[in-house]
């Protein structure tokens, strides 16, 4: 947190970069800089800021000039974190909305300079003071006729919408995340993740990531012990499986409700569990015709929202619904080409056709994932088209489609050789197969393609500064520092992650009792996941912008859906076994009545269960209660205080 | 709203009525009054009391002279609607809290003695303040040693628990009283009820009942209308109930998710969709070892949750299945007496024989009623003996044990006769025998029993006060308006209200499409159950407390479980349609699969509508956020201008 040392860069710590197009007009850069420096009581961010300088041009291009690096006085940031509304902990050891006027009375408050606040708590309250600098009585963006403002417009997110800033990003503590990574992934150890360590770094939304990743590898681990000596012993007798779906099922909704306790405590520590979200400002991409905000009475492009339904129910919904019934298609013809590879096989057994098999499989598997990447972009553009005006309304739109459709890939083919063609040798097999192969991918997908790109595009910028010293060993001056993350790519969000989780869990949930060893594999999965996880956030990314998540979002809601079904395909798996079936001799009828009476008082169960058990432990909802009544009380001894006063009026 | 000429009481508005033990001490009297009448800043509730006069003993035996009347001054009462944290229409049409720094900005605001706060929000507001009105250093109730008190404990609670306090009710307001039944249900006219007058008087807990119990009846409107047709035309026919089926579930659906936001507008008129809830007192049955509570940091009663988890679990569970065990046993008796009969007509059709066959049900629909209302005290029991800290939770935990027992209760018969038996004839004359005996004996439970109770104890009182004048023509004095008042009954709430409609609820959706009339039957009985709901609030009780509620509860949760429990009925029902049978001739099972999938299907649907329509309008929703945004920028706006000073620290 101090500045570094035999640096060439500004007087104060740096916190934000902000780069602007190499082209920008000078009096546009004036313009901005002054709005920034401005005091409060003008309309101003009063922040500091300043140009960086253009760094030795050894090369043959020339670099960015338009790099600025932004800070704040301490004061400042604690005036911001009290606007953010951040939470931080009190004498007593609650979580409590910071406030200046009684700032010392937080734990660990001593004085200008200290470690009150991370680096990552600053950038958050920096790029939340920017976003909120709005334009006063200017017309357009000095020198940029075209970029119009309106008093009240935020001048950040006009300047993004138009491309004249670039980016705007956090920088990297390379100390920190030197000490970091060593306690997170550089050992291999037995032992958690330093969760409070990554939400320190990182913020809390990536930190309920990793301790979501952890929890659901740790809660798989009874599984995976059990699936093994299943999977050894058992390998040809399906009958035993129903022991492991009654298993599977009580486990999928204890799993989940115990999950929502456990975020809400880590949320509660990190102060996210009640803070109250700020206003939203429209995302940058929203765009309709200059109205008034019924809300905030401020001037702000405004869209009809039936035009967006009808867009939503119109168009995307009917082609959501086309790509399902394509992806049927896509899984009919895979089951026409496995019957031929087996009639192939049948007719003339050799190794060629023997291996001949297996190719249908793979290749779908491969048509999945390429098939997945396809619909999201089209996922993406539909819901960018569909103009939502909040970031949060546009992002549960996306994942909902992108949800949906991914469910529907994977788990088509698994439903439908599991009830329609009810060959449960066919399953594993095509369970197995997907599982490794969408691990495989994934990995490679996910870390090795991004850190090979990452290779190329630092080569030479690491060549350049590789001349000058090694990277790591001493400290780089500021300059390069700040150039070499510019270049960096962006991280965009947790949203793959949980996207994966969400498929491995429906994988483990849904039909792992066929194939008892998928809680095995996943377990490998979620700790080379942890490992290069943490090596991509730490090394081949901008440090992106802390989020403060007070949970895990609509995920929760994608999860228990999941548990859900689970609930269903469970039963059904139940009621076709053989074990089952022998107890019906007779009449497939009576077979099927119970398995569904039992399937739904088993969901009629898992509702009471979800209802009865509290989502947040009792200790913090006494601690919120405790806090809630002290804030009433003292309004009403303020108000008897002012009452005893004659004429208080 | 004026106090009333010719009277020989206090100089003061008389808002609630107290009534101590005719055997109280004076010197307990005289405490409870000072410390009633202490100004605030002493902790006192200042309010003003008197005592009424001892009225003409004309009769033999003698009145309590132990009746207070107690009022507050103008500015007093404004200033505890502050503290209540009443919502009032403000000046640019939204509810806001109100506050007296500025009073004048809300609408109807003119200045003293006008009628800004209704009579029923007075009381309410005196209620609130007198169970605020704590113990200082008393170790005990003067004159009552056994009456403990601790610093913090609530006085009004502890007189009320130790039977000092004998009861503490709001006065009737005659002439109000008068409009509001002539508007109500005086005349005979086909309008809505008055439901504003109906809060205004009675409070949001009783309007929000009215107001379902009319939309409930309005949204049956086409149900019943649909229903006569097909009971007069097809009578015999049962192939036609699919369509009736495939309605009733659309319809149930739709209908709730519909009131929810209606009750959401109604709630925000009335300002109480978002005002917030006060910390909850024990209640006063409550009982434990003196300790600290954890959130107000008081002394007061302590009992561990853990053993009041026991008590439910290990008591109150296994006394619930029992009952529904016992209740499964009658049924099975009834059915038996029922085979009994038939066989005995069969034999023997005689007029005589004919009569018998009609006996079990009538006999059954009797024993049921028994048997909800013994159980219903031992429920009451039970809850007690849990020992809930919270009025809330104990009606909870009530409504939760009364509620699955009546809904077993009343219709396992049905289901056995639907779903076991698969005799439809049989399910129609139940349905039409239980639809019809219930409603019978509810009637004359709820209106005319109390009716001719009140009647029989008024006697006394009203020949006493005919000799003087006749009532309702001339003013009565006030202490004999108030004696009348102490005399009538207590009214209990809206549980039982709510219960009835419960039941009918249930029988319209789950099982209509086999009996069409019974929607028509349930819109004739919620006709008559409006007047006399309204006959027996106005005239037979004592005036309730208002209930600042902003929806109708755990209610709407019973409906939404009845709701999701139709969706399976009617699927079964169609499914065992002979015209649906018709489209499966040779295989039973693919009939079963089908119904399941299907109701599958609509159970998702359901969940996904109940999910994708928000539960308050958007114009309220906008109008909440608009506030919200206006007090976090206010905040703001006082923060930078104490920022813009130097040294705001």
């Amino acid at each position: 947190m101090e500045p570094s040392s035999g640096w060439d860069g500004p007087t104060f710590q740096p916190l934000v970069v902000l780069e602007l197009a190499s082209n920008t007009p000078q009096e546009a850069v004036a313009w901005l800089l002054s709005r920034i420096r401005d005091g409060q009581q003008n309309g101003g961010a009063e922040l500091l800021v300043e140009q960086l300088s253009p760094g030795a041009a050894d090369g043959g291009e020339k670099d960015n000039p338009n790099l600025f690096v932004v800070g704040a006085s301490w004061q400042r940031l604690l005036c911001g974190a009290e606007d953010c509304g951040l939470f931080k902990e009190y004498s007593d050891g609650s979580m409590r909305g910071f406030t200046c006027a009684n700032q010392h009375r937080f734990k660990g408050f001593t004085g200008a300079g200290d470690d009150f606040l991370s680096m990552a708590e600053c950038q958050y309250i920096i790029k939340h003071q920017l976003e909120a600098l709005r334009a006063k009585d200017e017309t357009h963006v000095p020198g940029y006729s075209q970029a119009k403002l309106y008093p009240g417009k935020s001048i950040i997110r006009r300047l993004q919408s138009k491309g004249i800033l670039v980016q705007m990003f956090p920088l990297h503590d390379k100390e920190e995340l030197k000490r970091l990574s060593f306690s997170w992934y550089r050992t291999v150890r037995l032992s958690l993740q330093p969760l409070d360590a990554i939400r320190r770094y990182f913020g809390e939304g990536q930190a309920l990531y990793f301790g979501f990743l952890e929890y659901f590898t740790i809660a798989l681990l009874p599984m995976a012990v059990l699936g093994v000596p299943y999977y050894l012993f058992d390998w040809e007798n399906y009958d035993k499986y129903v022991l492991f779906a009654v298993f599977n099922l009580v486990w999928c909704t204890v799993l989940l409700e115990v999950w929502k306790r456990y975020s809400a405590t880590l949320a509660y520590c990190w102060g996210t569990l009640s803070r109250k979200k700020a206003f939203e400002e429209p995302r940058p991409g929203f765009h309709g015709v200059l109205g008034l905000n019924p809300v905030t009475g401020r001037k702000e492009p405004v869209f009809p929202s039936v035009s967006r339904q009808l867009r939503i129910y119109l168009v995307s919904l009917p082609f959501v619904l086309l790509c399902l019934y394509l992806s049927l298609y896509v899984m009919m013809i895979y089951f026409q080409l496995e019957g031929w590879a087996l009639s192939v096989y049948d007719e003339d057994p050799t190794l060629w056709t023997e291996v001949l098999t297996y190719i249908p499989s793979i290749v779908y598997a491969v048509v999945i994932e390429a098939v997945n990447l396809l619909y999201r972009y089209a996922a993406e553009f539909l819901t960018e088209w569909e103009n939502h005006r909040r970031e949060s309304s546009y992002q549960n739109h996306l994942v909902l489609k992108v949800l949906v459709f991914n469910f529907f890939n994977c788990f088509a083919s698994l439903f439908y050789i599991a009830f329609v063609m009810q060959d449960m040798l066919l399953l594993r097999q095509s369970l197995a197969t997907l599982l490794i192969t969408s691990q495989v991918l994934n990995q490679l997908m996910e870390a090795f393609l991004p850190y090979w790109l990452q290779r190329r595009r630092n080569k030479k910028m690491i060549r350049k500064v590789l001349r000058r010293r090694a990277i790591e060993e001493k400290e780089l001056p500021l300059a390069e520092q700040v150039r070499l993350e510019a270049d960096m790519s962006t991280y965009l969000g947790t949203f793959d992650d949980y996207l994966e989780l969400f498929l491995l869990f429906g994988y483990v949930s849904l039909f792992s009792c066929i194939y008892p060893l998928a809680a095995v594999l996943v377990v490998l999965n979620n700790i080379t996941e942890v490992y290069s996880d943490a090596f991509k956030m730490c090394k081949l990314f901008k440090r992106p912008f802390a989020d403060p998540a007070g949970s895990i979002g609509v995920w929760q809601l994608a999860f228990e859906t999941i548990s859900v079904i689970a609930v269903v395909t469970n039963c059904a798996l139940i009621g076709m076994s053989p074990q089952v079936k022998a107890y019906f001799p007779e009449s497939a009828t009576q077979l099927i009545l119970w398995t569904v009476a039992v399937e739904h008082l088993l969901l009629g169960f898992k509702f009471i269960l979800a209802f009865l058990i509290p989502d947040v432990p009792k200790h913090i909802r006494v601690k919120l209660a405790q806090i809630e009544f002290e804030s009433l009380e003292a309004l009403k001894k303020k108000k008897i205080l002012e009452a005893s006063k004659p004429d208080a009026e």
